[in-house]
């Protein structure tokens, strides 16, 4: 019986540009009488990759321009912290009662194109996603390679919030090691239908499960997800992005 | 370090209407020297579910009405097919290119309003949700408090699309003895300001963890999942139903 375990990793000191996160989170697993071991999945909350990579605006630095300014008017927010998320926009999906949905550069569609301001570890500071985060994984993959001699699988996560459907869930935007999709296609049943579900996302379900003993005030950014095999070629998490011309929803 | 474990369960029979499902899977968890024991989330695959309360339909006994008919028309699928999909939704969202996005009277949006006829166990057959999910899944915990003396949760799962992202994901629609979502609304980060994540979708997340475990091929329609604890009053799936007027994409 295949088992897997998701476990939290405690006790990360607060991220800083340049910080050795590869380095931090094998630490933080001796601390607690884990290593970091081959066939593991390191999960990493996207927010400490950003940090380690500098991707932090000071919003004194910004200067809002009048879209920014109109919006901010519109809806009571903060015009210098829209100004930082229209940078981020390629194109903005929803802009609706002060909620914004935003298709950002990488092809995400999120709120306020992940610019977040919350347990940005300082005041007046919003934190931007990684500029690629499937590199900033595969220089993970590459730094634990290094740190600990094991080959580990690793996933950035961000919390988003999902079309019809209340609430977020924790799902991939940056994959090394691991295939995004687990695919069906062609496969059938034992009557001999096609199954009606041909792929699973199967990172941003990794994702999801890393959550559930993450947590957000409680600073634990990284979980260990052991115990699942996938025999299928890595991914990215640009598999996940689906055309605007296939999207019935955008 | 709270550790979650997500533990597959092989070994059921196949489903038929009236199958005394909890017994079922306490005793295809004592064949791999497992319990299902106090504390436990009890995963299910929703077909299981509908099947043992008889939620099939063959097609045989299917009359395709005119709307059915040019639909089958349009998009080369079977008439009685669409004439059941048709009869379990309650609004269509979507229908192009063949793809019918409904919203069922659950109030869920997923593709054929969950009708499925992969692995439905017979030829020229489909599998219909649940009625009420939510019932479905306080019964099956009444009937494990009943079978095996302990007091568990149950989510039943299915699995639906998103909008803008490829790839499937396990979902919750029916959930008894777990709360729906994690609320963090109000709390605020050593920052003082609010967070932006304000309530996640952890039943989902579960159905997602759960997923990883389970198969589309090899019968596992059921996760044992452990070492989650929120103690949080237990809410339904229907807390996931977004209202259409707060919904910007419907």
């Amino acid at each position: 019986m295949t088992r897997l375990t998701v476990t939290p990793l405690h006790g990360l000191p607060e991220i800083r540009p340049g910080d050795d996160l590869a380095t931090l989170i094998r630490g933080a697993a001796r601390a607690e009488h884990e290593e970091v071991r081959d066939g593991d999945i390191v999960v990493i909350a996207q927010k400490i990759v950003s940090k380690s990579e500098g991707r932090i605006v000071h919003l004194a630095d910004v200067t809002p321009g009048e879209r920014a300014r109109e919006m901010a008017a519109e809806s009571g927010k903060d015009a210098r912290q829209i100004e930082v998320v229209l940078s981020e926009c390629a194109k903005i999906v929803r802009w609706e009662r002060g909620i914004l949905i935003c298709e950002t550069r990488h092809g995400f569609v999120c709120a306020n194109a992940g610019v977040d301001r919350s347990n940005a570890g300082a005041p007046d500071t919003v934190v931007l996603l990684p500029v690629d985060p499937d590199a900033s994984a595969t220089r993970l993959r590459d730094a634990f390679a290094k740190a600990a001699g094991a080959t580990v699988a690793v996933v950035v996560t961000d919390t988003f919030g999902r079309a019809w459907r209340e609430g977020h869930t924790n799902i991939a935007i940056g994959i090394a090691g691991l295939p995004a999709l687990k695919r069906y296609v062609g496969q059938r049943d034992p009557e001999g239908y096609e199954l009606r579900v041909t792929e699973i996302a199967v990172a941003d379900e990794i994702a999801g499960a890393a959550e559930l003993v993450m947590g957000k005030l409680d600073r634990c950014p990284v979980a260990i997800v052991r115990g699942f095999t996938l025999d299928e070629p890595a991914e990215t998490a640009q598999e996940y992005v689906r055309p605007a011309d296939r999207d019935l929803f955008r």
